[in-house]
């Protein structure tokens, strides 16, 4: 069972984007400018911004938060969303979902102008992935696919399962898995709570990457021998010996899982690292003007 | 085993449409308008866009047939797309695939205003279906759902396998299938010319939409019993039998498969004229601007 050291690898792509940054400054170009907007206290979304904001300064890039709190109106935020597009100093920014429940988190993605949408959340970055074109990808799908590129794992022709169907993990983790490209070209199924045969679908699978959000839901019973597994789950369970009172827990029962696989990520420490150097990957095209001018 | 009647059903949505057009011109309101861009004289080509425009006056839409031969070039189309666009009078408007091969497709279909985008093709369409937004669904697999529908055929918690991963057909297909909604909820495997275990995914599912284009592909031995098949398949096969020289060959063994189904479509008489019906839907939203403002 070889684990899947998603912090080593996010630290050595960190190293590989800030040499490139120190190359385009060399050369006279700009240092990629990631804004992050951030509205509220809710304890992950400081942690996950602070990581971020953490991340530009570890890629040398440049990196600005913009705080509002519960109250800010939609209008409000639209209007800085509006000021970001025409910013020509900031790349790339995100909004930290979720948004509070007066606003509109569909509205303020689509406010966003795609060629700065570096979370890949706008219809037009969506749609572009699941047609195959070059596009601002959804930065956890994005970070699997570059796990399973680094660790060599073959996909094509492998049946994967993919539970889970939200629209920034399962579905375009699906469209990514089922594409003409390496990583890609495997048999993919797309289980849910709906599903009737998802333990027997998990059980056929040789790559299984689960998004479903419920601590410990992937027990070895479901695991045949040799699979790779993906731990996508984060859910914050009560730890009384954490100083934080919480630890974060996978969809997957590692202990019981792990001896099984070939490949498996931990929780925390696999596919955690990799999503935020996702975003980083796509500030860095951002500021290259790679995919959109 | 039930056939299903894809021509009445298309014939009897056709009527739908055509009396609720009765009543936006009863209301003094205008009747929809189509138009569709042909480049070249391809057979199929021709059909197509000949049976859209018959589908049109059937519905009470005013359709426009705009011509091209093969010589044009693509600052011709893009200028006609972009006086599509302007052109208040047309609600949505086509541009028939293929294209000759010195004209981008991908271009083109960018260059048309989504707002009057009835293909769905899009990237904002697309994305917008991914995302569970409304939006113009791309036709063919918008008019299996409706058959679905019309037949009361179960998808919830069922296994779908879609044979096939196009932009057109196999992915949004496999979109709509795995959809929260009725139809919808189902688990759903796309297989495509890499999948290692396609016959046994075949063998398994409840739920069979075959669109991978090879004629006869899907037989008796890969289907289980009672299950629904539903074959996207139109490949042109030499028929010395047929005034035309051909016939419509689907990706279904047709004869020996419908023994075992619960639910089979027919080539011809089952997809086919959904998909046109499918468009007619769209260009019928298009005029009341009941998606895009």
């Amino acid at each position: 069972m070889t684990l899947i050291d998603g912090k080593a690898v996010s630290a050595q792509i960190k190293q590989e984007i800030a040499a490139e940054v120190e190359q385009i400054e060399a050369a006279g170009g700009k240092r990629p400018h990631l804004a992050a907007i951030l509205v509220g206290h809710d304890g992950g979304s400081e942690t996950y911004v602070a990581n971020k904001v953490k991340a530009c300064e570890a890629c040398g890039f440049k990196s600005s938060l913009i705080r509002y709190e519960t109250d800010v109106t939609e209008a409000e935020l639209l209007a800085k969303v509006e000021e970001l597009n025409k910013d020509a100093d900031v790349d790339g920014f995100i909004v930290q979902l979720p948004l509070p429940k007066h606003i509109s988190e569909q509205k303020v993605i689509e406010a966003i102008d795609y060629r700065k949408d570096v979370d890949g959340f706008h219809p037009i970055n969506v749609g572009r992935l699941a047609i195959g074109l070059p596009c601002y990808v959804s930065a956890t799908p994005n970070g699997i696919i570059e796990l399973l590129r680094r660790y060599n794992i073959e996909t094509s022709g492998k049946k994967c399962v993919v539970l889970g169907r939200s629209n920034i993990v399962g579905k375009p983790m699906a469209t990514l898995m089922m594409q003409k490209a390496n990583p890609g070209d495997a048999t993919v199924t797309v289980c849910h709570s709906h599903s009737r045969d998802l333990k027997k679908e998990c059980q056929e699978a040789d790559i299984i990457i689960a998004a479903i959000g419920k601590p410990n839901f992937v027990t070895a019973d479901m695991v045949k021998d040799g699979a790779v597994v993906i731990d996508v789950g984060t859910t914050r369970v009560p730890d009384a010996t954490k100083k934080s009172g919480f630890r974060l827990n996978g969809d997957v029962k590692f202990d019981e899982v792990a001896p099984k696989c070939s490949f498996i990520t931990p929780v925390p420490g696999g596919v955690g690292p990799m999503t935020i150097v996702s975003l980083m990957k796509n500030t860095l095209l951002a500021g290259k003007k790679a995919i959109y001018q």
